[in-house]
């Protein structure tokens, strides 16, 4: 197999832990090069690569700032075998990094979200999609120049219900409701890494964009609309940290959203449910360990009489509504989400279904929309008014081709 | 002791299996007249006060528009032995009756909601506490001229999370989430009682200010203010059956609120969440014979070190949340309104706080909110931005004293 070549930017948790092992278990994936601004972080990431056997292999390129122009990142990007960049770097460095990147001819796959600001995001699409930017390379295939890591539509639990509630199982959707209460514990002593941060949102933006992500994902209809109030409860959680929205799609479905940092719990609570004419789909991520699917199925009345249930394996009774629950591993979704980028990125891949799905799920117009939702939730909690998502982003945006 | 005397205008089913018993309960309350339009509605009517110790005396008055003009409801309203109308009357025809009541120096219990619209239900208060209105007799005692028949507040379940919620046993009320989905059958062949109502809102008007009413009571600071969407699902439930909304009340807190009589359910799904600092109270209404009303208290973190559990019976180790249920009868509440009612009317009560907390559940001014909580979801949901219920209700109306 013709592999895919990678460098990783970034030595955070998130790096470390999810994006590189996401890498080495992606068989078209080949991890070349990894780099951080510091030697000390840069030399822990190379050490945390040895632990995987498709990544310990003695090549392995490393570069930081501290060593110098020729060890730093202008090195790694002027390598011509680095065919992708993946970033998991803060919010507001990640889009000066990438635009460098794509100028040095490598498609992207940058950490969600997409950029700090829609404004941002907006500007960073266009440039990636012109082809009147000359200073910008054409690739040499025809895969994605950039893709989101944003992982919440490999989640095997999500994605379950998002092909439940898309399959029609429990007919059109009337409404759903989504409840994310997440304790965020106090910092003790020094320790302010919460310190009012420089995009946004603040912790909202950066966790909120997930359930976005997996609502976006499940719904058969786009949300186009929300009227939401934002909060800061926790005095160490700013600037928000709490959110609460009336949200309206496409087809004119409603529901309900809270995601809240801030406020305290017994224990947490993760819960989306969606409610169609023809029964329920609930997905319970509150358990660490084990995220559980429920498919409630209704029995379907007949035209003359009482109601006949439709056949579905393990059945109970005519009358009684059809209950199924499904477990899955609280896996975060990042090796899947790995798995189907290296596919799309590869150059055999062409522009073909596969790379089609991976954009509706992660391109960056899909992830622009995660982004706007928590942007128009901020906008519509200041301006006392629905805002319209797809005025945010934009029409020229908003399709997803 | 002395008895406050009252009349029973209506026929229809909440008279007869609610109002009537209650009445009859009611120690302090003595039924002397019972009117219905029709001869045959007010025979059924009397017949059914016969089945109780208290209703079942020989001098009953019985009253019909049908017996001619000496037998109808005028003169119920001359007789000087009537203290209080109670009204369990079609929505649109309260209004002028209550006011014609009036007019006969009669103190009036009506059904809710307090009128068909915000702007009536100004008209009327405004009415029934204007001292230069010489058509208005004043009444003979300090009585209240007007109590709504809302019995949420008096229903035990909500009751007992309101004096939860209100002592402060979840700490600061921080979010609160509302769903309520109540199933109404298709009505078969013929049946069409629920053709386009000449009130707005329909059934969710008629229905949907209960929820109002209970989350009124429950939340220490009032709603202020919601974003809302409303809908149609079923097409025999016209205008709309579903309603969706944000709210915001006085102190910032916000939560959600969806109330559905369209949603198509394998179950009646009905509760109430309050989660505070300290704790969540929840109220789980879907049984239709009990209610359960859920308390868990979080353990109360001490200054330096873990968390300590505050002095709780039975409450299980220092860490552990601190977990109590308690079920009640899923009564309505009815009962417990109209023996409250009858010591705010009785001539002994005066303006003692038992008027004022009466006032305070059930007063025009209170329930004047839960019908604005439904006029604004209307209005918002047309305009598409937040509404003062403040403004809508008007100032002068917003004050409960």
């Amino acid at each position: 197999m013709e592999q895919h070549r990678v460098a990783l930017l970034g030595a955070g948790g998130f790096a470390t832990g999810s994006h590189l092992p996401a890498i080495a278990a992606t068989r078209s994936l080949r991890l070349v090069a990894v780099y951080s601004r510091s030697s000390r972080s840069v030399q822990a990431l190379a050490q945390a690569a040895k632990k995987y056997a498709s990544t310990a292999h003695d090549d392995l390129g490393i570069y930081c700032d501290e060593d110098g122009p020729e060890a730093g990142l202008e090195a790694l990007l002027k390598r011509d075998d680095v065919d992708t960049v993946v970033m998991a770097l803060p919010i507001p460095a990640q889009p000066a990094l990438i635009e460098k990147a794509w100028r040095a001819g490598k498609s992207v796959i940058s950490e969600k979200p997409i950029a700090p600001s829609v404004a941002e995001a907006r500007r960073l699409i266009s440039l990636s999609s012109s082809s009147s930017d000359s200073s910008l390379p054409h690739l040499s295939t025809s895969r994605p120049r950039w893709l989101i890591a944003e992982q919440f539509p490999y989640t095997p639990s999500f994605d379950r219900a998002a092909r439940l509630v898309r399959a029609g199982r429990i007919g059109r959707v009337r409404s759903f409701n989504v409840e994310v209460y997440i304790q965020v514990p106090k910092p003790v002593g020094e320790d302010n890494w919460r310190k009012v941060p420089d995009y946004q949102g603040g912790f909202l933006l950066d966790g909120g964009v997930h359930f976005a992500a997996a609502l976006r994902h499940i719904l058969p209809s786009p949300p186009i609309s929300l009227s939401a109030s934002v909060r800061q409860i926790q005095p160490y959680l700013p600037p928000i940290d709490t959110l609460q929205a009336l949200v309206t799609c496409e087809d004119g479905t409603t529901g309900t959203v809270t995601v809240s940092f801030g406020i305290e719990r017994p224990n947490e609570d993760k819960k989306f449910v969606f409610r169609g004419e023809r029964g329920t789909v609930e997905v319970d991520f509150a358990d660490s360990r084990t995220h559980v699917v429920r498919l409630v199925n209704l029995p379907v009345p007949s035209e003359n009489g009482p109601a006949v249930e439709e056949q579905h394996e393990g059945c109970s009774g005519p009358e009684e509504p059809h209950r199924m629950e499904m477990e899955f591993p609280a896996e975060v979704g990042v090796e899947n989400e790995f798995e189907a980028f290296g596919t799309a990125l590869s150059p055999s891949a062409g522009s073909g279904s596969g790379t089609s799905e991976v954009l509706k799920r992660c391109g960056p117009r899909a992830t622009l929309r995660d982004l706007a939702f928590i942007e128009a939730a901020i906008k519509s909690s200041e301006e006392k008014r629905e805002i319209s998502l797809r005025e945010l982003v934009g029409d020229e945006y908003w399709n997803l081709e």
